[in-house]
């Protein structure tokens, strides 16, 4: 079913609105309407095939998680999965731009940002792009609650030192930060499907909890 | 010569007093007196056998360099490499503890601190022990000029996450900051005995600049 083209993607998606929300603008404010409850709401920006989504909501029901990811052709595996684990109740996904949060997002209705092995975005003329940078804490801070948290993962040892810098520098404080996060393993670490592969080759994960101000 | 017990150390230091400074106390603001100019000065707190401040010392001319290491039977090793590279006129070294620094530096006396595989001293009990807590971090900020930098180099990966979180914490800005330092070798890159050996082994050298806002 991992298809590179999928002509099914579309028809498969719209079978499936009561997971990827069709007007996610609507619930701007008001997601506790979606959710049935007021849990706290954590958004993964950028969340590929899904596995970490489902993997959190599925360990945490008191949380509502919303997966967020542009490319149909990619979202479409998120979806498989979610149908596959029956649709846990906790979880959505929004095939949406993570630069365009704040239409989707009033002030205060996320309780943290999950980041896990974004594009690199290597050159330094594409520094805009990374998920990290200014521009997207920005954003990032503008959805959250007072005090919000960003979680990132990588393997991309030139994203990470980037993003140590772009956090310290936007004022955030660096609460946790792992330079080999599988030598200690955390026992509640939901691995990824990059983490997986990447830490079954040795290469180290990096990781860090930071926190706006 | 390099033998773990000196019974000749002693001696040693006491012939070349022209180096290890018997007095430095006495120089507290007045230390363009005993270099004979007023080019700025950079510290390595921990200079342990001396390969870097003498390699630092020999690329810079115009700036001074004052290693700091409190044990007998290491500082007498780095006198005997600078005593070999016929004494630079810039550079000395104190033996005193890195922890009274104020004692023998004003407020501007430092322009730069270097800190190189420091003891990581990983019990949680011992914190307060490691060169970059935010302790000795209030000492180097009260003997560097405004905005001084501290230059941060090690092999040991909780010493690293620690010191990100605790300069992050102290208010510093990561100007700088390389996970696997020898990938890309900056050109100037003076290399430690540690580091050396730690390379050569394939393990990352960590490496940061940060500074006081």
């Amino acid at each position: 079913m991992r298809l590179r083209n999928k002509p099914w993607a579309e028809e498969f998606i719209n079978e499936h609105q009561d997971v990827i929300l069709p007007n996610p603008e609507q619930h701007k404010g008001n997601w506790a309407a979606v959710f049935g409850n007021d849990h706290p709401i954590h958004i993964e920006v950028g969340t590929g095939k899904g596995q970490f989504v489902l993997g959190m909501a599925l360990q945490n029901p008191d949380i509502n998680y919303i997966g967020i990811e542009l490319y149909d052709s990619v979202i479409v595996c998120a979806l498989e999965r979610i149908v596959e684990a029956d649709k846990p109740a906790n979880l959505r996904l929004l095939k949406v731009n993570g630069a365009k949060l704040q239409e989707y997002f009033a002030t205060g209705d996320v309780s943290r940002v999950y980041l896990n092995f974004s594009d690199p975005w290597p050159k330094t003329r594409h520094a805009k792009r990374r998920l990290t940078h200014e521009g997207f804490l920005a954003i990032y801070e503008d959805v959250l609650i007072e005090q919000g948290e960003i979680h990132f993962k990588t393997d991309n040892r030139g994203l990470f030192e980037y993003s140590l810098m772009s956090m310290n520098a936007y004022g955030m404080a660096l609460n946790y930060v792992s330079l080999d996060l599988h030598v200690n393993m955390p026992e509640d670490n939901v691995m990824t499907e990059y983490e997986e592969k990447f830490s079954a080759k040795g290469q180290p994960i990096y990781r860090l909890e930071c926190q706006f101000k």
